[in-house]
């Protein structure tokens, strides 16, 4: 298979990406995109990459979910600022295995990427191939957009703020762990499995958190401790965890148990799953975590507050060091 | 140096990004950069990759050079719809050297694509790290905008149009074979050796074409061949090349000739020149050629037609076969 006719494949599998509403003035195929924004609305724009070896094994996930996975990363930025994904291109870094597997990874790739970005309003709009000396890489670009000055920084957090947090993080982190101990087959770890390759970026839920009143926000992919690091020092705060106050859902606890990991910590270090973590006013998950476990059938839990000062904390007092993931680290 | 680390140092490095003409909004450092686009332009999007052993070795040119020219061939894209590039992001896929090695190398090719950014209006307004298992990978996506309705598209040429091409297409093909040779000190090949290391994308020229009545329009990257056979498909034509009209500066041909290669082959099959090659209707070359070339010092030259039918031939009648890099041929 050509590039030429991989390009081809993959152009029709997308069809010219447009439609009513998509307001894609020119879809893949030439040189750019051609995109109308949306008049009185920001852009926002933001890249991830997951690169084989590294991000994914396609030992544990089929192309189409690492596909999907890649894009959900995307689409979790543009969450983490309050914004809607629109458009988005793929760069497509591929070694050269035969080329009949090749073309078949490539285009179980594009389909996940353009399916998971088309089930949260974007279409992918453009990309390029190209061929990678080691594995598969797969680096995104989304644009979004959100209402001029409503973007939700990482910076807005007051101290007294209470720290909120979406869903149940530490359960793709528990799935990457059953997966590496080979039990992908084990029907008690499937909730753990299915979130590690199939997160779920939160983006109508980040618009509802905006809106009862959250002023900082960032998305859990490097792991609950360290991505509340970054909010709290983009803020000039400090963060003190109510380490009794994390959600630790029965099938984490029961396979952290089997295992004999402690399931909170899994919950704090464990990264992508892609929930979301914000600053809100005092009182803001008691007034509204019932309406948002209605609307989105996922709980919103306080899991500590904002405090003058630096670094992060446990209540009482020790301090949390060497969070978060590392790509660098020995 | 940690991944931490080496984000604040390139943040600093970027600075905010701001000022009063960029639109942007919020720069590097949080999950998204917030734009704002100005008012009824359509927004181009593009994406490209440079692979280390692929698209470039760090033995034949700089860090800062590799960085420069994964942005130049981002803005020549932008260039090829005649717009405006605006803001970039930037994924990085490090290996892991020696970690100070490292470090450098990640500094050097950020300031490059920033600098080669500014040079030409845009700015660097987010990115991405993540181990590479291989070598580097630079990946870029650009947003760039255009006056709504008037990007150039690939498919505008009409059957009698003239091929237009600016500059000296074959000058980057030409330092790529005199690098290999082991030639770069050698002066008579520095003009062909600056090209590869920097080429210049043609902003300002894209849009001078479009204004003189340019309709369907490419940039260089696969060679001009293979981009030819791209523009003729895209607009359901035939292209014929005048093959003695092709312009072959003096170093190239004194090159070519040194090395026993044909000067017009390495014209039709160097890629990663970053010139344009454009249709317009007949006589557009004769008339502003030399207005072209006052304004933009370089040439501007009519090298061949469009014609009812398919594929590319050269005026007489043979076709010309397999043009064009492909990634994947065997």
């Amino acid at each position: 298979v050509s590039e030429h006719e991989l390009i081809r494949r993959i152009r029709a599998l997308l069809g010219d990406a447009g439609g009513a509403a998509s307001g894609v003035v020119l879809g893949p195929g030439d040189d750019c995109a051609v995109l109308a924004p949306a008049p009185g609305r920001e852009l926002l724009l933001t890249t991830d990459a997951a690169i084989e070896g590294v991000h994914f094994d396609l030992a544990w996930m089929s192309a189409e979910e690492a596909g999907a996975r890649a894009m959900a990363a995307n689409l979790s930025d543009i969450a983490a600022m309050a914004g809607r994904p629109r458009w988005a291109t793929l760069a497509l870094g591929l070694p050269a295995r035969p080329a009949s597997e090749t073309a078949e990874v490539a285009l179980a790739i594009v389909r996940g990427a353009a399916r998971e970005a088309a089930a949260h309003g974007a279409r992918l709009v453009g990309g390029n191939l190209a061929r990678s000396p080691a594995g598969i890489s797969i680096t995104i670009a989304l644009a979004g957009d959100v209402e001029a000055g409503r973007a939700v920084h990482r910076s807005g957090a007051r101290a007294g703020d209470e720290i909120l947090v979406t869903g149940e993080p530490g359960l793709a982190r528990g799935g990457l762990l059953a997966l590496q101990r080979g039990m992908a087959s084990d029907a008690a770890v499937a909730p753990l499995v299915a979130r590690f390759r199939a997160p779920r970026p939160r983006i109508d839920e980040a618009i509802f958190l905006r809106e009862i009143g959250a002023r900082a926000m960032i998305d859990l992919s490097d792991g609950l401790a360290g991505d509340l690091a970054h909010l709290a020092a983009e803020s000039g705060l400090a963060a003190e965890i109510d380490r009794d106050a994390l959600p630790v859902p029965p099938p984490l606890a029961a396979f952290a148990a089997r295992i004999g990991f402690d399931a909170r910590a899994i919950v704090l270090e464990g990264g992508e799953d892609y929930e979301l973590l914000a600053a809100a006013p005092p009182g803001t998950v008691a007034a509204q975590a019932a309406a948002f476990e209605r609307r989105f059938g996922a709980p919103l839990s306080r899991i500590g507050r904002f405090a003058d000062g630096a670094g992060i904390f446990f209540a009482g007092g020790s301090p949390i060091a060497g969070v978060g993931f590392d790509h660098f680290r020995p």
